[in-house]
């Protein structure tokens, strides 16, 4: 029998993410902080309409973009939260989680060879799905001493004849890094100049701990190059809902609901309509969460202060990205040190791109008792390499 | 500014079965025969089982594969349905109904130029998902005389070097066609002969009016060639959980899982736990349906010989798919005619592949009242049609 396999599809690694979790599920008293989700159950209200509309057997299809109503609840929460405003009719596409909304938006724009300037680190998808579509990903390393934000300079430095699409994502994961109005602002006329269009991931907009989200969508001159990928899984403590939406000028979100139409045909129904209340009356749950994930940054950022550990204030997202360097060995060799030693799952920092390397991902989405249990046996491990290098 | 979209995205058309739809949707009076969607609510206890898993919190991330629990059912109802043993651990992937499977499954098997045999008509997003997975579709026009099964020989004529991957989908979506084991048997030496891969797409085997649907993967050789698409929408009426499955040899699962974690991350969680009651705990509710079914199928197969309609029966789904070829106009202007003089909405044949060109599909996924009120409307414009003729 032949390979029935695609090359190029042999040839993507797994995400790394996964691995430390079969190891940490079989492992009892392992503490992990590993996981990129919420550990608040969905708003009571959602989950109530959720429970509605299967009383009720809303259970059809939808329309492939969605459910009207919702696409218009997003369009009022999109306006009135950043200030951008967007046709609910043909300007929003509801997808299977922010992840759909990546992977339709790539399949939309690329052309065989089209480059797609990938700042790392990143989120695991982007790379894939960029060769899945058939473009070709140009990574960009970004820099601690940057805190993780994406400079004009390297920005042009990527930038070549086949550079069709730039994708951004703040705030990070994995890094936890915000880019502020004015550093969204330094790329723009770079973006103009050479005619790119952006993907913006902006699943973490409400997750931020020092100034309010700033879309670069909302941005002069950048409305009609952006697509903004949101959703519900992080903000909203919605995961497992698999809810999100795109927003962009309706010549790409046209043939992006194509696209949707014959691979997934419509987002989960009953998702949507519990999504609504979500858009309409979760302000307080996502303000309330917000508070509970910045005393666990700080909490985070004051211990590994305490250890010794270098990390840069993250303000983003629920994630810390300290630096193990001094310690002569890969991240994914400390990571699975500390699994073995101590039973604490975290991410290699490498998972994230090449220039990961030397951190780790640590995910603050866990309660303050379990962090403190966890930061304890980290500091524990740090304190053991330290002597043994001296 | 520059032109956003992908060339061979803009080429691909759009589904031709929603236009109609949007046209029903402002006329109150009209019927539609059009979508094919159960009209049955999802059964009580699966609703049941949502409610309960929203109750309790289960609304996070699953493994990428999905709930092992369910991935367990899907395997016991199988082999207890079909006679096909998979194993639960890494030969079943769970899906965004079976049109993720689809895709996905063409994503992990095509190479560029790699050429699919895509038999029609047949379900919209063949044709579009081998385009985007980079792959050539070669078409086959099945023949009303064969009752639109595919014949060994029509298959012969369309291997050629290039051929690697075939699509079957029986029972079928738009003709209500089924082949039977010893249709199906005809093909496996061919199969087996060119090394060809299968994707069978057998989303309607519960609804079958003859005889026990007949797996193509059961037969001897093709177990390791065929991945299996299947899915609760149409036999558990739960359209909009969306929630499918895929079936395969581990090799190819394995890769199609790969590109599903990137790509959407999981199914819907709410809908894995819903669905291990619909495996385990509703064989009776699929058999009152399929009664039901069956006496629509039965009721419409005599209204179309009593208007003089020719109409071969169709064994399976919930489709008839009568020829209007005496009327000297395309299936289109039929449709749009029908819809306009007599408010009734039916999908024009062609829009299932150009050989679908005479004839309409009608579905009976709607109630007898129904039926019998359209039945009446589109007897009265037959006998107007036929009477300008003459």
């Amino acid at each position: 029998m032949r390979n029935p396999l695609s090359d190029k599809v042999i040839k993507m690694k797994p995400s790394g993410i996964r691995k430390f979790f079969d190891i940490v599920s079989e492992m009892p008293d392992a503490i992990s902080l590993g996981v990129g989700e919420p550990d608040f159950d969905t708003p009571w209200n959602v989950r109530e309409e959720g429970i509605y509309a299967l009383e009720k057997g809303r259970t059809f299809y939808t329309s492939n973009a969605g459910l009207l109503e919702l696409r218009e609840a997003i369009c009022d929460y999109t306006d009135r939260r950043f200030k951008i405003a967007y046709n609910p009719k043909n300007e929003v596409l509801l997808t299977v989680g922010g992840s759909e909304g990546i992977d339709v938006a790539l399949r939309a724009m690329l052309n065989p060879g089209d480059e797609v300037i990938v700042p790392e680190p990143c989120f695991v998808s982007y790379v894939p799905c960029v060769e899945l579509a058939g473009g070709v990903p140009v990574t960009v390393s970004l820099k601690n001493e940057n805190e993780f934000r994406l400079t004009r300079e390297q920005l042009e430095d990527a930038i070549t004849d086949k550079t069709k699409v730039l994708i951004i994502s703040y705030p990070n994961n994995p890094t936890g890094a915000i880019m502020e109005r004015e550093d969204l602002e330094a790329l723009v006329d770079v973006i103009i100049k050479h005619d790119l269009y952006v993907i913006s991931d902006e699943i973490y907009s409400e997750l931020t701990y020092k100034s309010e989200h700033v879309s670069i969508a909302s941005l002069s001159g950048m409305r009609d190059r952006t697509i903004v990928i949101n959703g519900f899984s992080k903000a909203f403590a919605m995961t497992g809902w698999r809810l999100g939406y795109a927003l962009g000028p309706s010549m790409i979100i046209e043939q992006m609901t194509k696209i949707h139409q014959f691979a997934i045909m419509c987002a989960p129904t009953v998702s949507q309509y519990a999504a609504v209340v979500a858009m309409r009356d979760c302000e307080k749950d996502v303000a309330n969460m917000r508070v509970a994930y910045d005393q666990r940054r700080r909490f985070l950022l004051n211990a590994f202060k305490e250890m010794g550990l270098p990390c840069f204030e993250p303000y983003g997202a629920f994630y810390m990205f300290p630096c193990i360097k001094e310690f002569d060995m890969t991240s994914e060799e400390f990571a699975t040190r500390l699994l073995q030693s101590k039973k604490v799952a975290v991410v290699p920092g490498d998972a994230f791109g090449a220039c990961g390397e030397g951190f780790l991902r640590i995910s603050y989405a866990y309660s303050l008792e379990e962090l403190k249990v966890a930061i304890d046996r980290i500091a524990e491990f740090v304190a053991e390499l330290r002597l043994e290098k001296s």
